[in-house]
């Protein structure tokens, strides 16, 4: 049971990060009056690549999935114990969940607070929920969902890759090996949805929206909250299948 | 046998990912309504060589050349086995070929259905094939096969050097040293041809292109096609030789 | 002895260090006539980020603070000793903060000469302090202070993060981790305030340019001075308290 | 005698790619219609930094100076042997500068060659000297010779720095803290100057400027050609004397 309560908090500390820093650089680049206002995508790749950065080193007790996409992958490839302790089942995997989107939801109401005047300043209310969640840049459903499947598959697979590649010379690089994969995902499959590729990072955060006093505020876009959950849970599940058959242990 | 079909799935999966991310961060910068429209060659640099990061990190089991001027610039300098049992012949080089051709071709299919709408929105025929294959800033066979091989040669002489400097060393950085570099000569000598560096990179993407029932697309530029295989194969094979002179084995 | 006046002098050499690279850049992004100009704040970001590198590596023998509130989160976390033979006390702590205000004071200086003709062509007296000190986007103590708060909590927190994640095998990446760490904190939390999330960083420079003989300067703003001295203080020292409760040591 | 053959060879080398890929970069963001132009000066930045990265990966048999500052740093902060079998004497550091001006002409040659369609459409003579040598902002040869003295300074103190602070753990790294130092150089202290930091560097360009045949040249600018050369050198000096000093051995 302690192990249980420390992985939980654990995954509730990174993925608070994991948003604090993500959601923050959103808000940075898209608010009025912010300093880092037009900044760019690549100013948001790199912001949330080190947002993964900060919430998986801190987040080293429960192995820092900070992602429900990444804890079904790791159980569909295999996977028998999530950290010492803590073995593999339908109730630890739920309690990843649940500590994730308490997390999640947690990040994005501090960086409401900490971008307060600027969302009091900002007009639009579509912009206000870009801070939040993403959203498609062309609504269509099905493809969107693809593109989240896409973009999650390459996530999974390619962390599955990390420990399978230099087990041990990768480790002494702690969280930049992630980090920067993020950073790579967000250029490369990032235009057409603005890559969720997490359930939590994308429910958490609407819900807060939905919840908060925001000045001004519009629809939280519940009609296309569940692309950013469908897809990434189904391309991490295929990506775990996918590594068990296409990354060789050697 | 086992070897060689070991090589040649991780081969396809290591080039797959590569032209995946790399084709990605192109469609994402280029094609009209993407979140990354207009991001800039900087943003294109980084991710081409995050493709290279994710690319290399899956394709561990082959070596990870995932580039036939690799392959033979490798041959060049005189390496006797790519991977374990699996030793240097016209039929590995050629088994390499074939996957790196495969993979570029998968990879750039996925491309097109990841940006899907976005390929239907844009109305520049020419933009629809940058996101496939590089084509020349001012046309030039003779200066651009030059370009090419000057960007491959830096490509597979530092990529030698990098297992010569520091062995033990860089290879605790996994797959992050020549992912820095291909960002470096992405921005320091991509200016005239787009940096193919590799001949599978943009041909394997071109078939694609011209296969795929795109919208609206246009021509596949065949005659300039010749120039990117060409040209980094001819880099490639000697970077090898000079590596063998000017990199002495400490 | 020895080793207080050796930490007192590595704090020092780290501190300007830090303030140089620091303040270099901001004046290059936004000086007249800089070759730099208009650079953007990811260059912003980048430029503070590697300044921490550089500031971070020369400072070794202290533990390399170089931040009031990184001394304060070090104490308020249970450490007992900042460097081989300097326990943590009273009189440790002014030794650092000093040693800090100091550092960062000669940093700025080196910053006004090494940019002397762009501050004489500047016209605007708010961006000649701009290279100085930080300034709110939207002034407002109180949010603005919690803006720092959230800033230097993240940065402290992270830091003792690196020491309880990977231990052995961070300590190979020297000043890399929190060199990222800042270029994320500024990408991500940095808009509202420009993010001080340093004491030292704030008033050495401020009084610096109090002091300085820069042509046409104005005001050096000191109602705000409190804000980028307080908020980090009080973030540091709660995100040592945090990670006491947070951090579990494995 | 060998061994002297050895650095010789190695410094041409490791210079010659150093300004391959330098000089590239400029060019790739300044000359006319390349699919890089206009990139701004963070991509320059970066393509510095990476070009050192690729550059001193190559001349590990050397030690990887490619600047003669820092060969004079080296010697004024009491190094003893440049290289096994290579002892510190003024032979020696004249044969590290003689190597290293031939490798930055010889790099400078093959840009030309690589952007050789782009120097021709490029109207402008001083931007196609940009792309060969430094040239300053505001003229005004004391204070650019200062800014370079303390670029300078911060390049060789800092590399000195990297092999006192920890190094086991950073030699792990090879090339990769000095090439994130020089992009935080040039963001921070390159804006008056164009950071040449490296008299090589500048000299062996303009010397390459001077006698190729290119279209519609104009001047290369000799009056300023000799702060790029002394400015480092002071700075380079100055900076192993003060490594003596503020760097101790712990």
């Amino acid at each position: 049971m302690d192990n249980l309560l420390t992985v939980f908090v654990s995954e509730i500390v990174g993925t608070a990060m994991l948003l604090l820093l993500g959601g923050g650089v959103v808000a940075n680049v898209i608010l009025a009056k912010n300093k880092g206002f037009g900044g760019g995508f690549l100013m948001i790749n790199f912001g949330w690549g080190l947002a993964v950065f900060a919430g998986v080193t801190v987040a080293y007790a429960s192995g820092a999935h900070l992602n429900p996409a990444v804890t079904i992958g790791l159980v569909t490839s295999g996977l028998t114990e999530f950290a010492p302790g803590v073995a593999v089942s339908v109730t630890s995997v739920l309690l990843y969940w649940a500590a994730q989107l308490i997390g999640a939801f947690i990040g994005a109401v501090i960086v409401f607070l900490a971008y307060k005047k600027h969302f009091d300043e900002e007009p639009d209310a579509g912009t206000k929920l870009a801070v939040f969640s993403t959203g498609p840049a062309i609504r269509s459903y099905g493809w969107n969902t693809f593109t989240e499947i896409v973009g999650t598959f390459v996530l999974v697979f390619v962390v599955i890759g990390f420990g399978r590649a230099e087990p041990a010379g990768l480790a002494a690089l702690g969280a930049l090996p992630v980090a920067l994969l993020v950073v790579g995902i967000g250029a490369s499959l990032g235009g057409p949805t603005g890559y969720a590729i997490n359930p939590a990072r994308d429910l958490g955060p609407r819900i807060a929206h939905a919840l908060l006093p925001i000045k001004g505020k519009g629809s939280s876009d519940w009609s296309y909250s569940w692309v950013p959950v469908v897809g990434p849970l189904i391309g991490g599940a295929i990506a775990g299948v996918a590594a068990t058959a296409l990354l060789p242990v050697l």
